[in-house]
């Protein structure tokens, strides 16, 4: 419940004075012991709290989960992998599982749609993980998303063919491993901003994406910036921040 | 000229044959022998080329410059140092030097305003002239611009106290050295995209900003994406992207 | 037996000139072939040897293990997976298995309690595991603990919430992974020591550990020191020795 | 003026309302354009603001130090070369600099000094300037210090020839380059807690202090805890923190 | 003197037994002392010994230069700064000083010229010094060169305007510096070989050319291979060791 | 079908506009959904499209291969694992698994052979995968490739042995791990071009190839190029791409 | 066979002109394919070829000890684990495997023995595989090995407790993880050369032995030389080297 | 004096009992303020201290070597610089600076001079001034030295050449820097120890020494130890060690 709604409540006589403390509280987060879930942050920053998968117990999960679902929030939960989803319990019926991207998510209520595309853009098919975890992350805040694949700069008329639909996207996230060349070369073609995530792809001299990274860094190209490697979930939050300026 | 323009003067017999197929090219790019200045840039990003002033001689900027002013194309001259800039000849009497920035501008149009604003934060005095070649490249693109400074993480109140400032602006520049968590604190706390830039303020492990860009890239605040170390410019430049949606 | 115990038995006659002899030298330290159990540690640093379980057979932490129990010296054995753990042979039945922090102890006296506590902060929940092997690390040597999890600087309330709780301890370990701003937060609110441990969460320019470590040497705030990546261990040591000044 | 002194001075009729709200604003921090002075974070750490001089104008420091003298706080600027502290202009008369650490210092009154006592040890001669910044901030903040120099581990009965001295401390900076070795000593050693500090000292791959950070990082001694390379400061600032518990 | 021709000089009595071994040993190499002149180089690789001017005193390259000279074989100095140059002694009044390279040339005899050329590109006028060591390098070895300017990614028009060009060419020396991104391109639009140039320009993470060197280790177009960053003497050398196939 | 077939079957009538349209853009490109197969590669670069097995799934890679095999190109897929290819499904009978370099080929029509030969050079036994990804990709271009094997620099004789086959060699792949100094040796040797692999060989301070990479990139000889780490594929393509100038 | 056999063999008639010519080749080395063993190695270095299992297959390195046993060769496989080894075939039935070291040991001829021995040290138990790979490297040269184990740096007591024992061996082999710091403090102690050996014991910051590395190289210490990081190997037989002397 | 001596002076009263006790703990060490003379290291280690000229100050280096003087000890200052020496006050006149290694010497007696010889063995004229301070240093303490230059990998026959003499010498201090593969081919050739020194000579990928020191350390010659970057101290420390054996 927000803080308004407690307020109405206690008024109401709906709830005690003790309920309402606490209610007012949590609120503002619910602490359950190893996890303190943070309720404002939607209204601080426009999106509730998402749960980073990796490092954390399929048990522990599943009661951030729970304690979500209970209070009605949205969940997106990142860096599931198939084994530790298939241990989860309690997940509501509907949840959904995206194993494309390691993703689960669930809504209490659907967002609304800004009216204008986010495009997501790779350079390789094996890109292809990364960019579903930030196309499937717009779409969960409730944009619509735009893919554009394997449109890499050593072969230049794939991209020059959808320059339209480039120049039509009002925030484009570019996902590229190896030299991560793409952002820099899309940088130039269009208006609008872009958002590089460099991919783990590659071998060798690609040291995991530091490549790739080092490269986006580095472009030769205005109106770039960058996430982490591998980010697609910080590079699809990014866009829906921007695309709902 | 424009395109259009150069079309219209050959229909009107202003200009012969071989003066509009050249005054065409030109309208795409002049090719000045070290150099091929973009003049389809700015129609196809939205702003005009940029002269990165670092490695080049002080004669090639002379000429670069000297081009764009004869076509009437704004400039701004970045990584200028205060020797390179005495040595440049034929600028234009109201070209601007900003010595705290190592940046040149000259606008022979001044670009309208947006109606919102940009905020540019430091974390520390000492990350100031990086924050000021952001907030110096976004006013030159005509952006309202509004410095916070000094706010830092190890003490939380001076940055709490400009908390309303901070919710106010349409997108934010961070600028922080040493370990660059200013950036998560304040994309916890606003609901704006959020433009870090790591500085290279600091010693030993701070590793000329290495830490502040490992720090932001790794930030646990979503929204936040990441220039590359003193890109001031690159900042600035993205924030006018974003500030013109 | 202690040198003093030695040499009493020694005058009594209860033991022999040669028995003396080596008593004496293993009251120093107990060579057992491919280990040399140091048993004048406890009187030079305050605190007996701790057994590196990493990178030994689970014949040779069996063997050390023996000869500290048969030494009446409390044991602690760090860095031991489960598997290991399965391994091990001639345990005492009360030592005690920690799978949470792969730890194993085992006390032949109690130590005694200091009056202060320490305090053991986390970031999120995904730090747990290093967290814990500082808390139980203190708690080993005797020390009371509060722990206060899940107030990474994304959610500034979660951790001012707190604020009491931190400013009451004599110590804090804090413990963050990602970009490891937590210890820069903390150290700008407290006058109390503070012992940072990054930890090798996160993914990506996480670098394992790399982006943390480097945030917390290069920290804005004073007062705060380092151990190495997820060295619960070393941070929790550390606390017991201030907390005993 | 503190808060209670504000309050005062207003009952008083000593200040009128404006007077008086600004003056309790500024009992946090007085915001004087580039600088934020946070006056605050003596009551939160126990110490006040330090300047940190590096990338400051000799103007700015200028300003601040005016702005800590105008409110009788002391003064501690660090990383102030001697061009720089040439540069500066209205210091207080009885200002001190101290041009073996490049440190500025002036007292508006001086600190209690505990009882106890901290160590200062170097393993080499070259290490020099790097201890005097700990020693000399220590001595800052009140505290007597002992310095143990050049008792590098590759000559060790120079450091055995100096036990009784490092046992009697109640915390030790153990301050080195080249490979860093001596916390690792010191620590087997002592049974209080040892802030290791790494220098720049060495070449090649000495990598200007990373060899020694690694080495005091992975130290096979616990009850050790790092700082950044060169940073006498932060060790001589941990050391008063620890010395005062 | 070749082998041959002290043989038959010998035959003709125009040499003793000592002089002709002293010279068939010579036309192998020459021990001056501080450097062993290869004179056989040129028979092995094709090319004769070229001076690396880095680390040598003007004094050793001076007599370097005079032995090659002495000895009728071409002279070829890199990283020969001005300074350097100026303090040189003995140089043939014909040798050419290319300030713009950092390098000296002298012919003994003209080398023959492939029908083929060279091209030699550049992403931005910054890579200009080192283009121009590749280039005046390949035209030191008797091979035509086209040089390509400022043709990076971020304007692919000012690129591909010049496509015939760089379809005409041998073989192709890219010089790049930031991301290194333009050899990508290049390589997905020729069918010959292209020598990819990282240079230094940049700053932060471009981290002195390591960015555009891993950039073009890990490029997505094939064809491409990779000299050391700066190295447009190896570059030249590869390109006329290809050309001259 | 290339365009010009098109258009012939068009003017004959055997295609519809509509056909002939959508055959026109298939010689370009083909866009199947995760991946756009380059058609056009081969006349622009002389070779046609390879597939990077690697972060693919079986299923899309099976994909590309059945679009090759219908459009009559050849097939090469690199980085393809046993478990991967055992995965494919619609192979055509004749492809061939070469395991020992995790290659899979398959021709629609043998390229014709160059009269010259490429020699694939190995400093050990250990580099042998590497090797043979270079020399079957040579082969898979139509080319006739001379194995050298281990002949490292620490038995010079070994490879003395073999000047004369080095010196008959077009053009040289010359594979090493630990300190990558045989193309170093080579370089000096022969006159023709060396494209040196760096591979993942060694322990320790090898880094996984950084050490060999960093060695061919400084190496003292000139006519030396470097490709990525393990890439024997990219160098196999260079060696074709010279060998057929 | 050795030359002069050959040669006596071929005059006393035992073998026909091809037969020695091709007897005299292989004894400088022996062509198997894969392989070339080199029996000239023992002539020129004093020690046979030894056998880098790593990157080979079961299959190859059969191929080579057959190779050196059919020519009465000592044999040694080093980096050979325990799955490899029991998938060799055709080992001599004496051959021994030493598992706590992953080594390959087989002798057609026993070497001699010096008088002087070679220590090899550890600074911990975790340590031991690498000491091992050293101690029977040097053993199966013939070497007098004195084993000393576990005596690093925080417990000095233990170290000098063996000080006698240091100072009897003519050369000592240093093994050490972590920080490293053993060899420093061993190389105070002694007149004699000190191989240090970095292990990848440790954690974090360790990064897998260059830790240990790095403080090896800025050992404080002189007559200090260093060899890769877990290479017991090569320390064992630089070790042999030096006590042949 | 050694201690020896103080005990017959004392005996024979020359000296009170306050002169010989403080004589006899100066036979240890002298504790001059900055630093601590280790006047014991010579009867531990066989060589007396050696001063490590850089970061001290040419005050603290006067008083160092007015001690070693004054106590008839032999003075060796390494890295030296001119400017510093000139600043060096009281020095013998007979002191000897030799700047083309940045190195003072002074011998109060004159070391004995080993049978056999210390090869010192450079890659290139580059590498001069490190190899002239190993072989100055391996003089300094009494060894023969020969210098064989300019004898890099990328010209066998010049090594080839001095052959016999490499296989003369007891041990082979081996310098290089770029790729630094000198040392693996030489090891291949001599039965003798090998001294490798990495130098900083080379630019871009050398990364100031870091691939020559990593292509050592990896080397596949076995007999090879490495030391720092540039330590030509070092070497030729090491090689009088192995000399005097």
């Amino acid at each position: 419940m927000a803080v308004e709604d407690v307020l109405q409540a206690f008024k109401a006589g709906e709830l005690t004075l003790d309920e309402a403390t606490a209610g007012i509280r949590r609120s503002y987060f619910d602490d359950i012991g190893h996890t303190v879930v943070d309720y404002d942050r939607k209204r601080r920053t426009g999106a509730g709290e998402v749960v980073f998968g990796s490092r954390k117990s399929a048990s522990q999960i599943s009661d951030i989960v729970a304690n979500l679902v209970a209070n009605e929030a949205n969940v997106l939960v990142t860096r599931l992998d198939p084994e530790k989803h298939a241990a989860l319990t309690g997940l509501p019926a509907d949840a959904v599982y995206h194993a494309e991207a390691n993703l689960l998510t669930w809504h209490a209520q659907k967002p609304d749609t800004p009216a204008t595309t986010v495009a997501v853009v790779t350079a390789g098919t094996s890109d292809y993980q990364v960019a579903e975890e930030a196309a499937l992350t717009a779409e969960f805040f409730g944009n619509k998303v735009m893919r554009i694949n394997d449109v890499g700069v050593a072969g230049l008329h794939r991209l020059l063919a959808r320059l339209d639909d480039l120049q039509t996207a009002r925030v484009l996230v570019v996902v590229a491993g190896m030299e991560g060349a793409l952002p820099s070369v899309v940088g130039g073609l269009v208006s609008k901003p872009v958002i590089a995530v460099p991919t783990s792809v590659g071998y060798g001299a690609a040291f995991d994406g530091v490549a790739a990274l080092l490269g986006m860094l580095t472009s030769c190209a205005s109106g770039v910036s960058v996430v982490n490697i591998d980010n697609g979930f910080g590079a699809g939050f990014m866009a829906n921040t921007i695309n709902r300026l």
